[in-house]
């Protein structure tokens, strides 16, 4: 059995050092951020420039991310089948719903966006394929966390930030909360994350019907919600389509 | 001066395997591929897949790349600044046109596309954020080609593939083309890459009057052209486009 590989580690580190907060970098930076000599440091990111996977600015010297990453991110996006066989529904459900509708998937401690169908009106809107979402406030997460018992470790183990006075992290509410999810087979963000936004989503299983994903709309709360509660026709839609997707992989009816 | 790292250039060239051709590869294809020992090559998927660049198939063992691309890919954008500057822009162009807008620049061989703008109708588009497309036959291509010496050179040594009976491959005329471009300040693609597609793209300059990109539209012939040529409405306001975003990278007017 082999052993991890020192430099092919830091080299990690190093792009997530650059991907998270400051994202332009010099190399003192790097090195301290990461407790490595200097040498060391610059070795390992000429490598990473030479192949394309960090820059650096010719002006400032800094370091950033490179443009191979997103050659080979959407490499990953093509030979995604859960993201393939919902690619045809969830055009579906944002025509049906009239909403933003996000496949998600679990990496790291969050939810990782494969998927995005923009509203469809003639909104600007950002594509947010790639983007993080947090596991305990974003429907997309308690669905994870609810139906995949890694997710659910992940989930109890973060700090649950307070994104709004609405978001849940008291571990026995949270708890609660995830109860109800299994119970009903959905999930629901009513401002836990965003002010003014509501989420709802599914859980989408494979062919061992094992949680592989979650399907799920974003929007307003003045459209999604009536009275205080996700509308139930936005649910059935959510629902339909987290299903079909499951058949498609072979997941089967439930 | 450090040296390069050898395992980092190993790792990259796993990942890059990975991206092309056959996508899910088992260990063996993978060392063969790249004149690997196995137990090195095991070494480098086991440290990518703990790192999250690479995914192994429960079922058939073998390797694709992982979810953590995404993200960086992702991060990659965030602080693109031609694509930061450009995001307006391209939304005014999509509008205008009633086109995709596609921004490139150049990465290894061909054009990266850092943004797409979805033609503004009903119809189902993919998003190509992280496609390549070929330096000798599109619009965006050849703009680069005609106008940055690097692009210059990498489309010069690389085999001109002929995708469609108007793509031009022979030298001698391709820098005759080459000329036409730098001469107008734009170029065109009458179906010289996808049969039935037209594109057109001009110039996008930083504040060093460098070529830092590309942009330009893509869509039907029928729609993009008027008697075998680009209806100059469409190619004014793609070279507005162009300069309104030189414009905002420092670059100036001209």
């Amino acid at each position: 059995m082999a052993g991890s590989i020192q430099s092919v580690e830091r080299a990690a580190a190093v792009l997530r050092l650059l991907a998270g907060g400051e994202r332009r970098l010099g190399l003192t930076d790097v090195a301290t951020a990461l407790g490595l000599a200097k040498g060391t440091t610059h070795g390992i990111l000429r490598t990473l420039q030479q192949e394309g996977f960090v820059e650096q600015d010719e002006a400032s010297g800094k370091y950033q991310l490179g443009a191979e990453l997103l050659r080979l991110g959407n490499s990953y996006l093509d030979v995604h089948e859960l993201r393939a066989r919902a690619l045809v529904w969830t055009d579906d459900l944002a025509r049906a719903s009239g909403e933003s509708v996000y496949l998600g998937v679990l990496h790291q401690q969050g939810v990782l966006i494969v998927h995005h169908v923009f509203r469809p009106d003639d909104s600007r809107q950002v594509l947010e394929v790639g983007a993080m979402q947090p596991l305990h406030s974003t429907a997309l997460g308690k669905v994870l966390t609810a139906f995949d018992p890694v997710a659910h470790r992940e989930a109890l183990e973060l700090e649950r930030e307070r994104f709004t006075p609405r978001t849940v992290t008291e571990p026995a509410e949270f708890e609660g909360v995830l109860d109800l999810i299994r119970a009903r087979g959905w999930a629901a963000d009513l401002e836990e994350t965003w002010d003014g936004v509501a989420s709802v989503a599914a859980p989408v299983h494979d062919r061992r019907r094992m949680p592989v994903g979650a399907v799920g709309i974003t929007g307003a709360v003045e459209r999604v919600c009536d009275d205080g509660e996700i509308r139930a026709r936005l649910v059935a839609a959510v629902r339909d389509c987290a299903r079909a997707v499951s058949r498609d992989l072979g997941g089967g009816r439930f």
